[in-house]
């Protein structure tokens, strides 16, 4: 007989981890939806013309594809054995799972088009798959929970990503977070300002090192990677800048006073922070990180990045804007702004500071138990009316030991149960006991309804 | 170019039909916890030794297979070209997409059966995928929403799923529909008292079709499939029994008379009306169908299946009791009762009958229009704090004329918008819109929150 497995970097959520992560996720519906999100849902499958070429060589190894269905080998032929997997995949699959959720997004725009209203805003929170090393804290399928508007550049959709970020971790529970903003154009406009114009990438991968490597370090890296000495040395007044949150848009402003584009990504995030003020919101949890990068590649103006602070767990959502999301796929001009939550990281986060809250895993209210079938039959009558009172209630469907009973309660967190004994019969009433405290009391539906409802 | 397609018999979901499947499964999930069913979640992929073998080999046929990552074909040989598809599977593939919820949940108990406490009451609602031909009303990738109890063999479970389907089909709005009911056992002590002991399959499958194809031509298909004439005769007082739902019980008393596991069928079903009777609750919807036997071999006890009277997609939700979910993964003796909801199914019971709530669909209820930067500044003024107080809104986030601003609200079913001009600015006030009446009214920020919370 067969033993069951999982595949491997897959996993089950039970009843416990599936209440905290529909916490998680019912916020986040709850946030994007008062902002005037809506929801889209596209299928697990993506043709692979559709996914391939666009998250590099490396996604693409990374992609699970589907086999095709029959015969797949039917237009394999000795020949193409020999020249191996790669060759030959366009032969037996068409298909892939899907691999983020931005791809199917710029396909479903493109495919929608005509029946969109834009600016078009969208979440979606579905599983994505990489065929990535299983590792601790890295899966094979995973929750994506993308929000992004598109066919705007108006910066209220930059502000309103902040709030949304904040709204999410006030409900969360989580207080001890930063948000990182930059924006693509200042990091242009500092390659431009110290002579190395468009090496913006290397010069961050570098920078964000600043931290742990210390700047001796990392002017050998940026040295190593090309850059002229005294390009390097234009960066220290950048790296030693230590004049607080509050002056760095001056500072930024005079550092980059010679780039048109750097003063330009200084004024977006200046107007940004003035939309938040006018309404009537501060820049709390907001840092301006002036190297913050994030797959670079993709952005064109405002960069995110949210990081809990004090957990061993860092980012745990991003995002930023692009100028042309479905331009793959031979529609121009389709720009827009989103950002992600890292779903199963929040998780890890919340876990990590044990600050789930009880109620979110609060299933069953009230479990109904019983000596005998006369009990028995005096809770099922009961049952109906409780359930239409709005209480979520339960028999234990056996007759069984009233010790089976309160332990099946215990071992499923139901906080009460309720004892239909011949004294309650006789007085229309039922015992009802707190599991924790052991506190009980007697009382009739309508108290029941009052104390549970 | 390429112009983006979606894979054959999958779909996107947009915006309105994400509300609209939303309000079918939210109605589900309440109504599964009020019973005190916990969701869990299990993932896409299982590992095809999962999978194969328990679908019959059309089932086999159907799975979708993923291809082994890396360098797939490293096992395959020249000979194995020659073999074929089905022989070679081994060694390119060795996980599947999930082809229903029940094999998943199964694998799930036995991984799992050491934490859990049974009675075990499960739901599951996600997405499985089969490679069947697409066509009208069928997908190769579609939701499945099953509820489950296994570990115990109480009869208020059948009775419990007959209260869930009357009150998800309230809440939907569907009034007229049947609730189909039998017992494995009947139908086994039918074909015992026709002397056809073990035939209960082929007579089920020619009797089913009764109402299409009259009781002659039943009886020549019967006698096709190898019953006796003599045992097709004495099917007549069951075919035309036509006392009503009330004898029905008394008359398969009496026709099964000389059956034990048919009269202990008949037992079963009358002891489950029993308790449905002692909650205080009738017999609405039920039919007890004497020959309804729906996917037979893994039935056990009850039967149950439900039809929407007067359309043209028939049955919509179904289920029975099986003796033995996970014997096939090594573990005996696990018992259980579920169904299943066609949430595909539902929603297109609900577009034909033209049923849903307009409020299903309801996103942003107000959008904030301006004509000038002033108006738009007093616009986000207002923005934080109407969300603070719940409701749902926006602010047309480009400055535009104001025709394009109510283009917007109106193309995206927002029912009211607040336009922010200069005598409202004045008054701090709002002139709150309804775009169906066109009726308009001057509220300040309390009001509108009482009108619109």
């Amino acid at each position: 007989m067969q033993k069951p497995s999982l595949p491997k970097g897959t996993r089950d959520f039970g009843p416990i981890q599936m209440a905290r992560r529909n916490f998680i996720l019912d916020t986040i519906k709850d946030t994007f939806r008062l902002f005037g999100y809506n929801q889209i849902e596209t299928p697990a499958m993506e043709n692979l013309s559709t996914l391939t070429g666009k998250y590099g060589d490396e996604g693409d190894q990374l992609l699970f594809k589907i086999l095709n269905s029959g015969d797949y080998l039917k237009k394999v032929s000795a020949e193409d054995l020999e020249n191996g997997s790669a060759a030959t995949l366009t032969k037996v699959s068409e298909k892939g799972l899907r691999y983020d959720l931005t791809v199917p997004f710029a396909r479903f725009v493109v495919m929608n088009r005509n029946e969109l209203t834009f600016p078009f805003k969208r979440f979606q929170i579905q599983p994505v798959w990489r065929a990535d090393r299983p590792q601790k804290g890295r899966y094979r399928e995973f929750y994506q929970c993308d929000a992004d508007v598109v066919g705007t550049d108006s910066l209220v959709c930059e502000a309103e990503i902040i709030l949304m970020i904040r709204r999410v971790f006030k409900h969360l529970g989580i207080e001890d977070y930063t948000i990182k903003v930059n924006n693509r154009k200042i990091l242009t406009g500092i390659s431009e300002v110290i002579g190395e114009a468009g090496k913006e990438g290397p010069l961050c991968v570098a920078i964000d090192k600043l931290d742990k490597i210390g700047w001796e370090k990392v002017q050998e890296e940026l040295e190593q990677r090309g850059f002229q000495n005294d390009s390097v040395q234009k960066l220290n007044p950048l790296v030693q800048y230590n004049g607080g949150e509050a002056g760095k848009l001056e500072f930024l402003k005079s550092f980059l006073s010679s780039s048109e584009v750097g003063l330009e990504g200084v004024k977006e995030l200046e107007e940004t922070f003035e939309i938040l003020s006018q309404m009537g919101e501060g820049l709390d949890h907001v840092e301006l990180d002036m190297v913050l990068a994030r797959g670079l590649s993709y952005y064109t103006g405002a960069i995110f990045e949210v990081k809990v602070n004090n957990v061993s767990i860092g980012s745990v959502s991003g995002g930023g804007r692009y100028d042309n999301l479905t331009g793959v796929f031979g529609l121009q001009g389709v720009s827009g702004v989103g950002f992600s939550f890292g779903v199963d990281r929040l998780y890890d986060v919340m876990e990590e500071l044990s600050i789930f809250p009880k109620e979110s895993v609060q299933g069953t209210q009230l479990l109904l138990t019983y000596f005998d079938h006369k009990g028995y039959g005096y809770a099922l009558s009961l049952l109906s009316q409780l359930r239409a009172n709005g209480i979520i209630a339960e028999i234990y469907p056996d007759q069984a030991k009233m010790k089976k009973q309160l332990d099946y309660a215990s071992k499923n967190g139901v906080p009460f149960v309720g004892i239909c004994g011949d004294q309650e019969i006789a007085d229309k009433t039922i015992a009802l006991k707190e599991l924790e405290t052991g506190n009980q009391e007697s009382l009739n539906l309508e108290e029941l309804t009052k104390k549970l409802g």
